[in-house]
């Protein structure tokens, strides 16, 4: 682990990032010592960081640690986080501050191999998503939502959970971002008020059209295919929610494919 | 500072309070060496532990540590903060996970006299809290709202901004609760779908009749007298906010004894 480009597990008590979850992160896949996307990825911190008003450690310093990391893990989750730092007491932030940025790594994940090929079994959550346009989209620190909707069920059978907003529309997955195959055209829900928006869904979206709009229940449940992604999963097709059986994923087998080109 | 009962300034950069916010913490008034109404504050941590899910360490543990920091700071602002602790990677909770129990420290802050006597000029915030009913009330770690309404001003001469709900309805200061005085009688904001129930605003309504209900701005601008209240500031009572000025404030007189009594 780094905390501002030194060996370090441990952060102040007095972090920002602590605190507030004044901050923002990043799940990066990395194998074969290849970071993948890691451009992308610094794009999205960059994004999200000017949305908080964070300032962003620059490109060229935070590739020069990631290079340092990879050198002694070549397979593994690189997380990076950027927190507004150690400031005065209070919610203000304070203009002194300096930001803290931490680089953390873990093993990569290990799935059970059908869930690519045959795809997985996922359920609706209880909670709702609450509307907040201000940080919508943003990977930020503030992830109670998450927690609360993944402590829901312990079903290791169920390896995904799906998230609706207090107007019951579909948003995301706990972990992914969600799409449709509607009249076979691609859709995925409108993330403007609420929810992530993961990289691999800005790749999907970068290299193919794709309906973005309000999803309701009933036409998820209607859909010929649904599929979820992020970084480390890559495209999981769901086979059955609710009752419903999906048995075969040929869009999400061309986007699995898509996305593993570039 | 204190982590789990040792003297320390930091945690673990894989403590769930800094990945997801997933913890709560309390902010305690300490005069002369008394840490004000403590038991209270101890009431409260527990009760949004229990609404995350999340073990509260014992009362008499708690206790014994706030002593002892007692012991070397007789006029201060101690915080306590407990997290989910370090866990395994991802949103779920696991149920090894042991919680982190942090104390800080930090000097009294120091406020203009004429804020209690004159009243304070306040301002509405541009940020429309979210909606989120299972974690209203709840003061846990997730306060990005609370720091982007706080960035919005920096006149200094402002010492408090009021907060809407995304339905326009007042809520709350961004770190203090809001009381109003409406036909003589007492009105404080429903919180069950947003915004933080403060220990202040807890004691006003277990002392006096306060009808708590959903208030419009017009309602509030409206209102005999309009008062907030935390631990720190006690009561103080708004004397300018959108081109609306009061001059009289007995009834927050009558509040600010009352709660200095016990």
């Amino acid at each position: 682990m780094l905390v501002n480009g030194v060996t370090s597990d441990s952060i102040s008590i007095r972090d920002r990032g602590l605190l507030y979850g004044d901050g923002v992160f990043r799940t990066v896949c990395v194998r074969r010592g290849i970071a993948q996307h890691w451009a992308l990825h610094y794009q999205k911190l960059h994004h999200d960081c000017i949305s908080l008003v964070i300032p962003c450690p620059d490109f060229a310093l935070l590739t020069a640690e990631l290079e340092l990391l990879l050198t002694q893990h070549r397979d593994a989750v690189f997380k990076i986080i950027v927190t507004r730092g150690v400031g005065a007491r209070g919610y203000a932030p304070s203009s002194t501050a300096q930001t803290t940025h931490i680089w953390d790594v873990a093993p990569l994940p290990v799935y059970p191999k059908h869930y690519v090929a045959l795809g997985i079994e996922a359920r609706f959550c209880d909670l709702r998503l609450g509307c907040q346009p201000r940080l919508a989209g943003i990977k930020h620190l503030n992830r109670l939502e998450n927690v609360m909707a993944a402590a829901e069920w312990q079903d290791a059978n169920i390896p995904e959970g799906l998230l609706l907003d207090v107007e019951e529309h579909v948003i995301e997955g706990t972990r992914s971002n969600v799409f449709l195959v509607i009249n076979q055209r691609l859709v995925t829900p409108d993330l403007s008020r609420c929810g992530v928006a993961g990289l691999q869904r800005d790749r999907i979206l970068a290299h193919t059209p794709v309906e973005v709009r309000r999803v309701t229940v009933e036409a998820l449940l209607r859909a010929e295919e649904v599929f979820l992604v992020n970084s480390l999963i890559g495209v999981w097709s769901i086979r059955a929610l609710a009752g419903r059986r999906w048995d075969d994923f040929p869009v999400a087998k061309m986007m699995r494919d898509m996305l593993a080109k570039e």
